[in-house]
């Protein structure tokens, strides 16, 4: 079984230390080692308007373990701040371990990207993907993405406002998860939506910011000493990433969508 | 105006040298600092069958010069192998500084991934794109882009061979050459594509090799020490990179496509 990890946030925050604890679990305090990815979303470098998307993504893929991976390294040490981010490792199922197998998967729709991952496996999922997303690699998941891509093409003219877009993924997400576990993240720099069919979890930061404990390695910080009080930041994981603060479960089979750093009701 | 730098190989190659003196030109030698990009496909870790494309991607791009990015910092260091590298350096001259408009830019057809970057300015070219390949940013450069991977899906139910493309390709560039300057690099992972409306050069490396000495930097190599004799590889740059070595201009209009390190006639 893979690890996700999000973040969505109001203001632009960098996740090196979410991403340090996660990045233990390829190859240290767990066994995910056959490859990793990160995405971020990022506005313009003078701010990108509130109430707009960001368009920019940065992604990094590697099919080295992230508990070694030189790229990781570079994540771990360098503060990308970002509103939407997505993170994998990867524990192979479906697919050889190789670079066109790692998550984040990407496409762009509508002059958009689009930033998927998964964890789980689907089973006996060969989707009849008739429009024009078609895998690149040999996984389950990334079949799944291109079948949402095609859906939500098929279901919208143009790029609809986040509560549309969120009740069709409600509509699709059993036509996955009736072929296995399906717990996913997908972002297009306006929102993050989550769905668990097993395991996902989240936490929102907002002031008063206190003192958070890693769970995979020895470190913690005091958020207060890095954040404004108006900064609000959600963070979704597989398993808590943190030993000393109150994780929300997902229920099976819920789908919720994050914006500026908290789950939209 | 931004300056092109892609290669080509018979066989996984690192680029480290070459993207040494190329990153130079982004604020040091040369002024393009609006930014930077570069694109590696990548086969799988056991090997990729050598007539089989190889379709794994890592794409890093950067709003920050190259000369003092952290990531191109990593570039510079990690010898990434590959047979197929397309690298920018960018001095915006149409969209703002922004990761959107950084180049090189990647969308999927027909299951591969199609990697695009461009030196130089089309004018008035609002191209109909009524297919499903929209920019994300602001640029000339990613417009054009799209209307290339509209037209060569229309003109292809499936991946044709190298040789058909390339044929389409050359039916393309004249309308996109009489908007401006045209020279861009262009790869799925099988072939690279250059075209050039005004600088473009190459130059093909293969036994016996001889030392080479950078132009933007004060350093050589000895490829006779990292190569077998089998090894060739192509470079093609916007200037060529290095002092002591014969470098080949492209011709105004003229396409060539490389496969295995060399130049198709």
């Amino acid at each position: 079984m893979c690890q996700l990890l999000g973040m969505n946030c109001n203001t632009p925050t960098d996740i090196t230390f979410s991403f340090s604890g996660f990045a233990q679990r390829a190859g240290v305090t767990d066994h995910h080692s056959d490859g990793w990815g990160i995405a971020f979303f990022e506005g313009h470098p003078d701010g990108t308007p509130h109430a707009q998307p960001d368009k920019g993504l940065r992604l990094y893929v590697d099919n080295q373990a992230a508990s070694t991976s030189p790229v990781a390294q570079l994540i771990r040490q360098y503060p990308i701040q970002s509103r939407h981010v997505i993170a994998h490792i990867r524990k192979a199922t479906q697919g050889p371990i190789a670079l066109e197998n790692c998550h984040p998967f990407v496409r762009e729709l509508w002059g958009r990207y689009w930033v998927f991952a998964h964890n789980g496996n689907l089973e006996n999922f060969q989707p009849h993907l008739h429009s024009h997303f078609h895998p690149v690699g040999d996984t389950d998941s990334e079949r799944a993405f291109c079948w949402i891509m095609q859906e939500i093409a098929k279901a919208h003219a143009c790029m609809p406002p986040v509560e549309e877009l969120t009740r069709t993924l409600r509509e699709l997400m059993p036509t996955l998860a009736k072929h296995g576990t399906f717990n996913m993240l997908l972002s297009n720099g306006a929102a993050l939506w989550a769905h668990a069919s097993t395991h996902l979890h989240y936490i929102v930061r907002q002031h008063p910011f206190t003192t958070a404990q890693l769970q995979d390695e020895d470190l913690a910080i005091d958020f207060a000493e890095h954040t404004t009080p108006n900064d609000r930041v959600a963070v979704i994981a597989t398993q808590p990433l943190t030993t000393n603060e109150q994780w929300t479960a997902f229920c099976c089979g819920e789908l919720r969508v994050f914006v500026d750093g908290q789950p939209l009701d």
